[in-house]
């Protein structure tokens, strides 16, 4: 009932990421068979292989932006068939019946979505693995389509890097005439300013260094804010729309409150942690808003990518093998890559 | 240029409120000159009074929740005559001419709004005075019409506590289908109860005290939530559609974003004040949101006054004369007040 690939993965808390063996479950009816060419490196990669949300399984197969071709299909897949090119997210599974799930809230399913590592695995009742691995097989309403004309391998980190930010700035209409924040020029903080940009807001990146301006600007942000820079932020006081937060770690946010305008928004999708205190003033005067956001259903991530073969929007990425995923890993903790690694999967045979 | 009047205030820092005389400019073209009826106690007074904010001016004359009776206009003013039944809210000026101005949100002028006390006054060079007071002049932007079906004394405080709860339940467009909670019942939390159940919603009080329960039924609420009750916080999880926060001081809003339904919104109108750490995650998992909000525009204010006379709503009210305002400070720093004070002004002679 199932076949045996090869994958690489962490077999205890914060292990080495070594080569292993996992099952793959036989293609059923509504499946797609993945051969997996190309895997994004996301930071929750790394938390989960380090446990640091106490809730890893192990061994953990890691890996959630997923680009591949399709080997095989079950006889009542409807939108795939064989040599389709298609990618994968952070989910691959949820109970597809309540309220949010009908709403194309996936993520947000009231028994808890599958994710795509370290989910609740219905078909071989263990844990599910990741994209570090030779084949995925996925319900095909979990399986994207990806627009031909792109950068293929560049494409991996949309998947949830992409998806992440696009959602957010869709959900609250970013368009032209808004002016737009993105703190932080990150994996989620470059692909803000790519999105942003192409919706026609005007794009101001917000960061604490100086050595990210042209960068930036490269990205396609119409300014960079220094957030040090007092003089700076009192200038652009009161005049974002929107500010998409994409700062990982827990950090004082109220100097950017005092960035937005009457009614503005500032989004979360990073800081899965405490914010330190919030002054109800800065939300109080001029009836702002602080939200969070979780990458985005199905539905608006086929938009998205769709968007992005329009927009010609890929990541940035450095391509690596997989016997140097441990290095990676190092790398990405020291915020040492532009902006996203994605593993050529050719690389694990 | 000016007439003296006799008005209850404080001289300095703290100091009890006595009987003193100030200045009331002469009517201008614009201005409609009030007898003040009534005046509500709100709990932004006695802030000022104590200079809790940091920004008082003496003497101090509190009041911002004025009824009265119009006794002369000025060749320019079109919407009033001698005789109506007036009112007057937190603000009696702004510079109308801003962004936020030519929005009817008049409280968030970009000059600044000026405070119906300790604001700038613009005609005398000194700072305003409330409704402590025998007369007030004020340009008649800034005089609300007062429908004659409602118990008068009883509307005062919906000229602040009205209008600061009305706002965010008509901006966030509460209705019929909705499920709506209230925290925090005193002075804003009774209203909120009212308007809520006026508009439709399903609405709980949530609290501390079950001492709370009967009351918070009578004045509309469909249930009442225990906020200590684990068992039944975790019952409600998830469901709320809004939640109008009302608690006056720096408190732990997590427990209430765990209540929100997706993409659900809880609004802070109270804590003018640093809150501790709000967890992201509370924020990301579901899209939910926090916000603020003030008052409400002129505009608004008389919407809601309208709103008012159509469902018969007014406050629940304790009259008191002039010269026992120190006591009712002290009660209602004590949270001994069903709901909100309301002086005769006829006791000040």
């Amino acid at each position: 009932m199932s076949t045996e690939i090869k994958a690489y993965g962490a077999k205890d808390k914060g292990a080495a990421l070594k080569e292993m063996t996992i099952e793959r479950r036989d293609t059923q009816p509504k499946d797609v068979k993945i051969k997996i060419t190309y895997c994004g490196v996301c930071h929750s990669d790394i938390h989960t292989v380090e446990n640091d949300w106490g809730n890893s399984k192990y061994p953990v197969v890691p890996g959630h932006e997923i680009i591949g071709e399709v080997l095989e299909v079950g006889d009542k897949v409807k939108n795939f068939k064989k040599g389709d090119l298609v990618g994968v997210g952070c989910m691959v599974d949820s109970c597809r019946e309540c309220d949010p799930c009908k709403k194309d809230l996936e993520q947000f399913c009231q028994e808890g979505m599958v994710g795509t590592y370290n989910g609740k695995d219905k078909h071989l009742g263990v844990h599910t693995f990741g994209g570090y691995s030779q084949q995925i097989t996925v319900d095909e309403h979990f399986v994207l389509s990806i627009p031909e004309n792109l950068d293929i391998k560049a494409v991996a980190p949309l998947l949830c890097a992409g998806i992440t930010t696009y959602s957010p700035l869709n959900h609250w209409n970013i368009k032209e005439g808004m002016k737009v924040g993105v703190v932080g020029l990150g994996g989620l903080g470059h692909m803000g300013i790519k999105f942003s940009h192409a919706m026609g807001a005007e794009t101001i990146m917000i960061t604490t260094s100086e050595s990210k301006k042209e960068d930036a600007k490269r990205l396609g942000a119409d300014g960079v804010l220094i957030s040090k820079d007092d003089e700076a932020m009192k200038k652009h006081r009161g005049s974002f729309d929107f500010i998409l937060n994409t700062v990982p770690v827990s950090h004082d946010v109220n100097p950017y409150l005092q960035l937005l305008t009457i009614d503005g928004t500032m989004c979360m999708v990073g800081a899965i942690e405490p914010l330190p205190e919030v002054h109800g003033g800065n939300l109080i005067m001029g009836r702002k808003n602080i939200a969070g956001s979780l990458i985005g259903g199905i539905k608006e991530t086929q938009q998205m990518l769709d968007f992005c073969g329009k927009h010609n929007i890929v990541s940035d990425v450095e391509m690596i093998d997989m016997d140097n995923i441990n290095k990676a890993y190092k790398r990405v903790q020291d915020s040492d890559v532009k902006y996203r690694f994605v593993i050529d999967m050719e690389s694990l045979k």
